[in-house]
């Protein structure tokens, strides 16, 4: 096993690699010489660094863009708090596989590899709100799986989800890690009514209060309150730190499942950006107090990577400037009087 | 000619066809029945309805897709309102020609037809302090211009433009038609210092208080205060929606040229959508007033419809979900419990 126990885990967290910085300034460097006024092509000269950064490229590449979407059933759907039964998430499974879905268009449209990878979707986890969702070693597997989905060639990994239950089970997450009312970390999720938030408000403060000893250990938190869907994006987000790989994360569930790496290491997640910010009501709070300002904002809530792989035309447009305009001298264009 | 008179182009933007509600209805039902919460892809579905609505078609296709940048120049630069000097409006011309700019990458990423259209760009428009930036002919001329680019089979148009000094007359066919104070419209443009700032609103001032007996004559005013590119994107405006084109329009200089026609007809731009705001000082003011919320904000200010074609993305986005991904009842998943 890559982890063997929460404190191994927590120690890969606290000794991450850098990026490149000499990379990025000569990407910095070739910018400003681009036919455009300094700086007029925004947070696509800003991604062009960032890629460069952290492929430790001046003039990176996508020509390996893999997606991973990552599925988790939770035992807390037994207490109603999804508009959707909890078979839903093996239907999408198998409708992702058969490339019916949302993300299958959009990978395609993003010249990306689309990765489903279920955990365990016939056993959900325990009902967090009497006993923890995972144990050490179901906690530990999960995150090994999403590290070892990663390929070490990879020139930018999307990072997405599907779990019927899992916006209840990230706002559980954000609450207990951020503190604040239950309330202002929960939204409708896939579409529930007021009854229905009512419920999820109740299960997320009756959770938060079951597992509140554990409330300065990180790690256990997330034990205790995740699911295998998120566990594996926190262990794909190490394992992308580690190879030096960018990424961007998706949705709600997505973000609330990196929170963690950038809670014990302030620069775990220099390596991301966050593809969108999502219609469900704390994205915008969460990603705020992550300093991860989104590329896109559509009110889009799909979640299972869809506003990832949206983004990734971004930064194809970021790179296509970036390596392909001529410079002022090249175009015979005059600078700045 | 197209329109002999500024009355006669009146008229027309008072007389435009309307969308195919059939068809944004086709389209709005195929949403509701895709395996996706409804709703939960959020503007894509919107720009998919919007799509289907203009295209006459339930499923939209954007297989030509058309991105034409005009290119004028300006009296109104000898005054000192720019970082650039004028000459720069030619040898960008030049450099689109050639291929280096940043509109030729996202062009091709976009997999769109880029079209460059100098108006007699050795032939600056009158200081517009001191006279009409353009005669009536000349005005109409360049109407014309852009009227006569749009290819009826085009599926998909997005406008831009080129033309140092241009924000300075964006600001003031802004200030003009919406009150307010001049530097509430006046920005940096390619970069200029606070002394140029400074310039730019003293001009703007003396333009505006020139021709304030024209205050209650959208055209006139336009015709006064604006210039070729900008009479080009409103003649290409008018003509695509005669033609039911949908278009993506650029960045402050494209929203302030294409705003005229909103106030002569408050339903005419609702064939238009804003690619993205830009980080001009008052784009995101000008897109308020106008009810048009961009589809990108990624802090770019380069013009040359580099917003507009980077937001192409965010259509085929929209329209491969649209038209990709199955229903509920083709892959077998269950709907709301």
């Amino acid at each position: 096993m890559k982890f063997e126990t929460l404190e191994a885990l927590k120690g890969a967290c606290l000794t991450l690699p850098t990026g490149d910085e000499t990379a990025a300034i000569a990407a910095s460097d070739r910018q400003d010489n681009l036919t455009k006024p300094r700086g007029s092509l925004g947070r696509l000269e800003e991604l062009a660094i960032w890629l460069a950064r952290w492929q430790k490229n001046p003039i990176p590449k996508l020509n390996q863009v893999d997606i991973h979407v990552f599925a988790g059933s939770h035992g807390v759907t037994a207490r109603g708090v999804s508009a959707y039964p909890a078979d839903v998430t093996a239907q999408m499974v198998a409708n992702y596989q058969a490339g019916g879905a949302a993300i299958n268009q959009l990978a395609q449209m993003a010249e990306a590899s689309l990765h489903i990878i279920p955990l365990m979707i016939d056993t959900p986890t325990a009902d967090f709100t009497q006993a923890p969702a995972l144990s050490d070693a179901e906690f530990l597997d999960a995150v090994e799986v999403g590290y070892d989905a990663i390929d070490e060639n990879s020139d930018l990994v999307c990072l997405g989800e599907m779990g019927i239950g899992n916006t209840t089970v990230a706002a559980a997450l954000a609450h207990a890690l951020l503190g604040g009312e239950a309330h202002d970390w929960t939204g409708l999720g896939t579409g529930v009514d007021d009854a229905g938030l009512a419920r999820k408000i109740a299960v997320i403060n009756e959770a938060v209060a079951f597992h509140r000893a554990k409330t300065n250990d990180t790690l256990a938190l997330f034990q205790a309150l995740g699911g295998r869907e998120l566990a594996a994006m926190f262990g794909a987000t190490l394992s992308c730190r580690q190879k030096s790989i960018p990424m961007v994360v998706d949705g709600f569930v997505a973000s609330a499942a990196v929170l963690p790496l950038m809670m014990i290491n302030p620069s775990g997640l220099d390596h991301a950006v966050a593809g969108h910010v999502s219609a469900e009501n704390a994205h915008r709070k969460l990603l705020t107090h992550m300093k991860m300002p989104p590329l896109l904002d559509l009110n889009m809530r799909l979640g299972e990577g869809s506003g990832a792989a949206l983004a990734v035309n971004i930064l194809r447009g970021a790179l296509v400037c970036h390596s392909g305009m001529a410079t002022f001298a090249e175009a015979g264009v005059s600078t700045e009087s």
